[in-house]
């Protein structure tokens, strides 16, 4: 996808965490809005991931058709596109960057969206991993808004286990001197290494690696395979890496002042139609979890993604997957 | 368990990687060789495991009844009693220290054993993760040798995926520079909290954690049964851990002069009965995996064991596992 990103700037902004700082929120468009203004769709981004790294959702055979809605992909913060350590100056670069939530992300989304489209409702608000809990951020924190929500391989709540995992990948780049707290000159190399490796053993499945599934995405051997994913995660700035890590870590529907620590009443009062897609081979985000989720939204549909892709099979890796995503979601945009 | 290691020496050993050194095994006995010399029982310690930690399988309600069995407990190499790098003079202490193959292991257990218990069979060989392997080891070196043998929570060969699991928590020690590539002089503490926050998010299941279940191994908290990992790793010498590491990761019954990189053929050559007990929430050795490798042996049974531990199932932290584990050994020794 060719398209650029669109900034929208938020002075003042909040946090949170009682931070107030100038941010840039960088947006992609695809479609355009139709009279009645009700198409619109938001897509926001993964973990690690860009605007352009969505387009797997776009296109007139995928879930989402740009000749039927307008679809809007938003960036999360310290992705290095939106506001992010990397690209803020003092007084909030690098380490000095606050810590932004899953509903600060959102709060500013829904302020970009306001201004941009005028809109008083979404359609639907689609996302994989850390899209997929922003989805359900958006759905929690303006339930008159968002009609319909779609949640690939992601959850309401970081488990305990899902928060174990990003503090053993973000250790792991820690471990390197060479990060200094984050006060770095030159990238800690050697821990964005270990990082990547160490993300990597767990973002597909076992069987992705045992039965060289590498092979059916194009790479030969699995160092072929590392190597590529070392790339993508080391394209990023490991202040950035941390600050998206921080984010998944903390999120929880129930930690926003409208529900004040109650996880049930924040799931209760979600109003949208929910699609929630656990894949069953995914190693962080488990369909046991998604379960229990789904038992306590009004009207949600859990719908497992069969695939030995692991987490990965959400990302549009898997052909098969990628099918059944597609046919589900469109389902859920019709109704 | 009170009993003191005692010492094997191996003079001249000429490792699989063609080095020649003076070895020594350390090992434990629990009970007497009987008169007819049949009830040998061999008991291989796991990753960063000590002789003393194989104390789950022993005892008269156990799986070994020292009043019936003469167990023998070999350390590995590398775990810090037999010879390890961090406990070997020069020429071969710290980095210089060789690579030990599992196939170094048993062949120096083997010599232990037969100048020690003057055996002509061992009635068993039983273990639990590296230990298992060492159990495939000797099935497979010395098909006339060993009788029965007993593979938990491990594999005959290392797949791929628990290799990338390897090297992101041995990844993970290395990314901290004062690890030095081995040379160093106080322990690389930031790299050995990496690697044991990144291996425990393995070696127990996602629910383990996501359900609180470390509680019922007596940690109230995350946090705490997280200091109890690391202090088990930390008890290690960082050029053991990736010693062990090594030798783990390097695991195929194929790669041995024996069997000159057939791995179907070595499987074939096991006469022993043998019984494969992976744990289905396993995250590294996998029933899967274990499935295929039953159906190379010509006498073995497949006995999952149905746990929500993870890997630690194996090693005795779930008293319903231990049970399972047990009645499926007495059965398999009387038989």
């Amino acid at each position: 996808m060719t398209t650029q990103d669109q900034r929208f700037a938020i002075e003042g902004y909040r946090t949170q965490g009682g931070v107030t700082l100038d941010l840039q929120l960088a947006y992609q468009v695809h479609g355009e809005l139709n009279d009645a203004r009700d198409n619109l769709v938001v897509l926001p981004t993964y973990y690690s991931g860009r605007s352009s790294d969505n387009a797997y959702w776009i296109g007139s055979d995928q879930a989402l058709d740009p000749a039927k809605y307008c679809i809007v992909i938003p960036n999360l913060f310290c992705n290095g596109a939106s506001s992010s350590p990397s690209n803020t100056p003092p007084p909030f670069a690098a380490s000095a960057f606050p810590h932004m939530t899953y509903l600060d992300n959102v709060s500013c989304q829904w302020r970009m969206v306001q201004a941009v489209f005028e809109v008083e409702t979404v359609h639907a608000v689609i996302g994989f991993s850390m899209g997929a809990m922003q989805a359900y951020q958006w759905a929690a924190h303006l339930p008159d808004v968002v009609q319909r929500f779609v949640a690939v391989c992601g959850s309401a709540r970081t488990s305990e286990h899902n928060k174990l995992f990003l503090d053993a990948v973000c250790g792991a780049l820690r471990a390197d001197a060479a990060w200094n707290g984050g006060d770095y000159d030159e990238p800690p190399t050697r821990g964005l290494e270990a990082f990547s490796v160490s993300y990597a053993a767990w973002f597909a499945s076992q069987q992705f690696y045992s039965e060289h599934m590498y092979r059916a995405v194009g790479a030969p051997d699995v160092a072929t395979f590392l190597a590529g994913a070392k790339m993508g995660f080391m394209s990023h700035d490991a202040n950035d890496l941390l600050g998206m890590a921080a984010t998944w870590r903390a999120g929880d529907l129930g930690a926003s002042p409208q529900y004040d620590g109650d996880f049930e009443k924040a799931m209760g009062a979600i109003k949208a139609r929910g699609l929630i897609m656990p894949c069953d081979t995914d190693l962080y985000f488990r369909v046991r979890h998604n379960e229990r989720e789904v038992a306590l939204l009004a009207d949600a549909e859990l719908a497992p993604i069969r695939s030995d892709f692991g987490h990965l099979a959400g990302g549009g890796m898997d052909p098969e997957a990628l099918a059944f995503m597609t046919t589900k979601v469109r389902a859920l945009l019709a109704s």
